[in-house]
């Protein structure tokens, strides 16, 4: 296949919408935040970038501590918006119900089936951006999303869960359709080979 | 809602599916990576987590270079089959078709759509762990995928790149149905208020 350059253009797709929670001077605040990933199970370890002047990139820095709230597609409207309004300029402690983590009291939003509390173990600053590296000391799942199992508290599948896919052509996105299992996709292919 | 804790688990879903390609000893490797995001447009910044002992790593600390590739659902049980098989037993530069990066050598695979090529600026380690934020040279795009615009060249709409999305429930998905466009299902929301 020929390929076009389009120069220095970060495009992984799609990517997950969360909304960010911390602490902005004795206030909740809130961002909308795609610029976010998992970067390990074992330490349980995650990655946020966000402006460094944000209103929210105060807070984490002041505390060492965020949320990380994972929003459905019925309160994409409510998570747009906090990608579009500063702290700076209104209060958005107000658009969620929210409950303090446990071990930093970091604002974590009600209505997410899940929410993660983390703590800030590496700041990284390139240019504007300051990136987060941080530990996830725990995962808080609303209970009509958790199944018991031989193996304890699972959370339920990933359907019902109906995350925000955002796809950097500036639309948001449903998950689709199951297409095959981990470590049994390839294992076929080996066999194949 | 009531709130089940589930303990230090990074549950941030769904992760999109990417191979990082990287040259080691001199010959090209490729893992599949889920721990892997944007961090940033302007600069063009990405990072990935790698285990720090994986045949991709050594390659990736020698060159201070990596490439992202995103993979479609067709190539699905070879793009599970290199989160199988490790480089340090099999010879992976025979999986794919590739070129080399016209910055740093790396090796982009031909067949992905996308592919990003990659330089280190940071490393960080945490236990086992490494990640590289690294910002990206060159986005090189099959020219299938492009459409000519008054911006000049776009990449098409998401759903005909057909990403492979995993769920922390060890299962890959499919993109689903555009649901809304950035910054103006806030705008609604914010003028409804």
């Amino acid at each position: 296949m020929e390929k076009v350059k389009l120069g220095a253009v970060p495009y992984i797709y799609p990517i997950p919408i969360v909304l960010v929670g911390a602490t902005v001077n004795g206030r909740a605040n809130y961002a909308e935040v795609g610029d976010c990933a998992l970067m390990g199970i074992r330490p349980a370890l995650v990655c946020v970038s966000l402006g460094k002047d944000h209103h929210t990139t105060q807070g984490i820095d002041e505390h060492e501590a965020f949320s990380i709230n994972i929003p459905t597609q019925r309160m994409l409207a409510v998570t747009d918006y906090c990608g579009i309004a500063s702290g700076k300029d209104v209060d958005k402690s107000v658009l969620f119900e929210a409950f303090p983590g446990e071990h930093t009291g970091v604002p974590m939003i009600q209505d997410c089936p899940v929410g993660l509390e983390c703590r800030v173990k590496e700041a990284v600053q390139i240019e504007h951006r300051r990136i987060f590296i941080a530990e996830v000391l725990e995962c808080y799942v609303s209970a009509a999303f958790v199944t018991r199992s031989d193996r304890g508290p699972q959370i339920a599948e990933l359907s019902r869960l109906d995350p925000i896919l955002y796809g950097l052509d500036n639309r948001y996105y449903t998950i689709g359709a199951p297409t095959g299992t981990g470590y049994r996709e390839g294992a076929s292919y080996r066999n194949a080979a």
